[in-house]
């Protein structure tokens, strides 16, 4: 790896020794705004949008308005007027039953379904008009206005009607208060708690104009193992800052809430949620917030799980817990995420186990303003799981999604790994729960089983880099996570194309490479780190890199071992009725798919099943084959990925290029990385020779085990 | 406090809910070259850069003549030739003896005095030359150039030569392997170390423009608080990296050394310096890296201080160490600076005493590739000390000076103090040592002395900050280090007043304001703060805010009450011969200034004496009153500053204006908050009033007592 590193860094720098210092170095994410290149489009727009009114004078409007003035002189060149001028051609922003610039033009028809939140956008043969129920939707559909001239959509008869189908769509942010975040490798968080409130960085005024261009309006912008000092008065004072900045753009604000905080910051000798001082405290202490935060969105909170505390150190249950800080908001209008991410102190048979076996008992006892929050799968954000068995098992309580955008387990910052394709994944898969049909997007939305509350929630990739995600391509996976919150039928296809063509380019040859490198990339990399089923082989505490090896960590569970179980006769965890029996959390028919080791779909075949190593599997080879046959393939699509990038440098702007050229050329070096640790390491197991016409691993299985990170990114320091 | 927080977060929210995406956010510091707006100035330099050719095809040419064409690019609005064309008025950059292009216009008397990394800029009716006697000399006159365009000056006539009057012009970084940054307070370390060796920031390239633009040629990119690690194969190759981006703009790499590394990375038993196996593995460790990194500058060394290990570990001392390391390198031309930053483990009487202590006795036992390093007072950066005593009381050891640009005792991330002012005050103090004259400047040049080497560092005030200093005017102490670290005797005048044109506007007035701000803070700062030669009065820890009560550090030199001393009877730190006769370390005809507490200056009257609450100082007051006077003023001052700042707001840019009133509504509130906790705290020892006029403290001293900040910025986080 050594030679190979070096070779590249001498590439690089040799192509560096100028620079642009207006280079595009990727701050304004997938708002750019610059002029439309193409003469025509542009010119049927200006026609089109000789001004542009917001009918309406709130904080919000006026942040719609300045929007839509900001991206259109951009975009068109020139100044465009905001003032009203009924005999010429223009736009139109206005609320349902109180603009009198939108009434005449839409009819009951136009807006027959839509919601709260949602928008129409209606061209008629003289005006455009955008119309919503309220605020919010109004200040989307400027948005959505603005995307469609970045996309040179034509806009002359246009008549489209959005609503989102997830009503609270929630960027959950890792970030400690000593500016450090948890398994964030972009930097380190945008929050600048020290200088909190007075200084009011100008990137969280753009962190909201990016989210409310994509439909998030909610934000927990402490990390899940939280700390009571958020509460303290001057924190609170911080936060209230950062409300006040999200509040015009339709952003709520969330705290994360440390259980224990009645003793650690209220001095008592108990946090036990049934105790009446303990529950005096949180009221009173959801009062102080809604007092400096009118519209505080409530509490996510991780209790009794990696050694967080939580009512079940007092002998209760979650619901328990959760209802009490949910009493403690309700009168505000508050609401209570409380995480299913938990496992208890003593080490199970299964892991994949416990959160089902501690919340399906728990369904129909949780108030009304909780929701569960639950992680895509029952391990924790692996390259792949199988859906987590809570989705449809719990029909009386709304359940969360939880997706991770920052990639913990799936390169970190410098992978190209479009994640859109995982969450597709998830959302479209089948519980069977409700009989067929009953995807897991369905049951987060809720409808069918009339919930108050839908949500949905992604762990931001979001830092201090100036690009904000690190690695260019990491800005595709907040865009798309936002995409699909708003809807979760969205395609891939659309996303990413829409994404490379507002935040890159629209040459089609370079739209095509983006677009399937952000659509493959997935597969190259559950490829090249855990193919067929395999999961948590990472390195211990960091999750940085390939160490199938690890089998000293202080849990049996947090062991690379513990998942794998490799050994002379095969690989892989048996989660049958042979085994730990997992699979029984699913419904029948979803059970029936993976059930046989012989028919089990190639992706999860190690998840529910330990198949020796000469078993001819579903794909005709060897296990041991096929394992070699997928690392390789996986790797060797990056290098393909660094081709076809290099093929298009004359349609993207040079800084991103060399940057997104540079990470690529990492994942490369790592994806072989990853691919010839594993595989040496299973092969001593196996004792099989890697199949002709594969590359042997470059170095000795003990050259991969004396590998050490002792700095890798986005682990907690313990101050 | 928290009253006038609310009120100043409220006004600045109010005037931000819109933004400019291409506003400017200070990343391009003083190198803007933003077209001049004077048209005539203009139309002169078009007509005499018809074209800049650079005489030399090397990497560092290559460097001279990119910055030369986007520099003019940018200030002339058009693209230069880089042709030479005889006939036609132009601009040549070559080397004396070298270039047949420069040779016919300078004569032998032009070249006089110009030394190696000097140039001469002369500009004949039909040409300008720019002339060096080595590369490094050239690029510095290519940036020369560009300033004096910047500065709109005339070049019709021109003829100057410029030489740096101090040999190694050197940034200590602080920064930690794992991204912090001690006493850093502009985010996190630009350093991204887990991406190195392959993804190179495009921040590494413009960092290096940068320092080279003002004459900066080494930087020691690791804290001095050091780690073995940096020296593992995979970190010299990640360093090597760097050193490829800094080599062509002539700026040298340096690395700390942590002294037991042998230990630790070696594996070796020992790190004792007259240990063969120990001196083997530094050899074999510097032909390493020398392998790696041909021009490596050299190590930087924090040995037996604050708990680092050290020569003194194993009954040796300084000499022992510094010069063990200094022959690993010396084969390479490489060299040591070792840090006269010491204390031992056993608190002394005074730690002000124990540097000169420790280091006097070594003089002329270092060998000729080591410089001490010494800060510029005998504590530690305290907002004012009087100089230390090392400075010309070690006539045969070339000593460094190490100043302190990130403001660990002046504000931090957030006070406008210009520091010119502090590092003039030093360079220009007299030690008497060899007669009057004989200033802290002479030493440090060390021409009188014969030294070899001479030498300053400036401790960096860099991090991830977008404009790399946090606070826009953080940027003008880095300026103004580089200036000074050239030519210790340019004026804080010509300093600022440069900075202030090329960094913000040539408009008169609000070039005024800046320099009367950057002129006048310094001193204000120390008013609010430790005014009339009190110190180390600040939080404990993170040195954020007012602490004069701390008392319970583990050693007494780390308390507050250790330095001022307060009692019933008065207040200071007896340095005289009834004291820690700390004084005697002086010349006579310094001791003079200061012995008597009648007539010592009163900048340093508690630094060397401790004195009546009601005794009559030599400013006619009280102690007591002038104290509070002092407090008052300070605090006073900075209010003013506020408001002259918002007298200029039609001159500054919206961004940086609205950053610059941030920070100055923080350093307002803390001013206040510092006078009235310091003031509150001696008063329960003076029991005296608050002399009339001046406004009593805010709050009660249990209520500042009571203040935690357990995540201020820039501790060390300990993974």
């Amino acid at each position: 790896m050594d030679m190979i590193l070096k070779k590249h860094h001498l590439i690089l720098i040799a192509s560096f020794t100028c620079c642009q210092l207006l280079a595009d170095d990727g701050y304004r994410l997938w708002l750019r705004y610059d002029r439309i290149e193409n003469e025509s489009i542009r010119a049927d727009y200006m026609e089109a949008i000789r001004f542009v009114y917001v009918d309406g004078e709130s904080p919000m409007m006026a942040v719609a308005r300045k929007e839509l003035a900001m991206g259109l002189s951009g975009l068109l060149g020139q100044t465009i007027s905001q003032k009203p001028a009924d005999a010429d051609r223009g736009v139109y922003l206005g609320i349902v039953g109180k603009s009198g610039y939108i009434e005449p033009f839409i009819s009951p028809g136009n807006l027959k379904g839509l919601r709260s939140e949602g928008f129409l956008i209606k061209a008629t043969s003289d005006r455009t008009i955008i119309a919503a129920l309220d605020e919010q939707g109004l200040l989307y559909g400027a948005f959505h206005f603005l995307k469609l001239l970045q996309l040179n959509k034509s806009i002359a008869g246009i008549s489209t009607l959005e609503n989102p189908r997830i009503q609270h769509r929630i960027l959950n942010h890792w970030d400690n208060l000593d500016g450090t975040v948890e398994r964030g490798y972009a930097g380190f968080s945008i929050w600048n708690w020290h200088q909190l409130p007075t200084y009011i960085d100008q990137r969280y005024i753009d962190y909201a104009r990016a989210n409310a261009s994509i439909g998030i309006n909610g934000t927990v912008v402490t990390n899940v193992n939280a700390n009571a000092l958020i509460f303290r008065a001057d924190y609170v004072e911080k936060a209230a800052a950062l409300a006040d900045v999200f509040r015009p753009y339709g952003i709520k604000l969330y705290l994360t809430a440390r259980f224990s905080a009645p003793m650690e910051l209220g001095g008592l000798s108990t946090a036990d949620p049934e105790d009446e001082a303990v529950k005096s405290w949180w009221q009173q202490k959801a009062a102080e917030i809604y007092k400096a935060i009118p519209d505080f969105g409530g509490f996510l909170v991780k209790a009794n799980s990696e050694g967080q505390p939580g009512p079940q150190d007092y002998g209760r249950d979650h619901a328990s817990g959760a209802n009490m800080l949910a009493d403690a908001v309700a009168p505000f209008g508050g609401i209570v995420m409380w995480r299913a991410f938990v496992y208890s102190e003593e080490t199970p048979e299964d892991r994949a186990l416990q959160a089902y076996n501690e919340f399906v008992p728990l369904d129909g006892s949780f108030h009304p303003n909780v929701m569960i929050q639950v992680k895509n799968g029952p391990i924790d954000f692996q390259p792949r799981e199988p859906v987590h068995p809570l989705f449809g098992a719990m029909p009386k309580t709304p359940l969360m999604l939880e997706l991770q955008i920052t990639k913990e387990y799936l390169g970190q910052g410098t992978h190209v790994v479009g994640l859109a394709i995982m969450f597709r994944e998830t959302l479209d898969t089948d519980t069977f729960r409700d009989g067929k049909g009953t995807t897991v997007a369905k049951v987060v939305e809720g409808t069918e089983k009339g919930h108050q509350l839908s949500g949905i929630a992604g762990v931001a990739n979001i830092g201090t880099a100036r690009n904000w995600t690190g690695n260019h391509f990491g800005q595709a996976d907040w865009y798309a996570f936002g995409q699909l919150a708003w809807d979760p039928g969205v395609s891939v296809e659309t996303i990413y194309t829409d994404w490379a063509q507002i935040t890159f380019t629209h040459e089609p040859k370079a739209v095509q490479v983006i677009v399937n490198l952000l659509t493959r990339s997935y597969e190259a990399c559950v490829n090249y780190m855990t193919p067929l089923g395999l999961h948590h082989i990472m390195g211990a505490g960091h999750h940085y890199g390939p160490a199938p090896w690890v089998d000293s960590q202080s849990r049996p569970d947090w062991n690379s071992v513990y998942y794998h179980k490799a050994d002379d006769r095969g690989i892989g965890f048996d989660r049958t009725g042979t085994g730990s029996n997992a699979l029984l959390q699913y419904s029948p028919e979803f059970r029936a798919q993976y059930e046989d080791a012989l028919s089990c779909p190639p992706e999860f075949l190690l998840w529910f099943h330990h198949v020796g190593w000469e078993t001819v599997i579903s794909t005709g080879n060897t296990l041991w084959d096929e394992l070699c046959i997928r690392y390789h393939k996986g790797a060797g699509e990056v290098a393909a990925f660094r081709q076809q990038w290099q093929g298009i440098e004359s349609s993207i702007d040079s800084e991103r290029f060399k940057e997104v050229l540079m990470h690529l050329s990492i994942q490369e070096m790592e994806a072989k990385w990853w691919r010839d640790a594993c595989l040496s390491y299973f092969q001593s197991f196996s004792r099989m020779e890697i199949p002709n016409g594969l590359e042997q691993p470059e170095h000795s299985l003990d050259y991969y085990k004396s590998l050490s990170f002792p700095y890798a990114p986005g682990i907690r320091p313990r101050w």
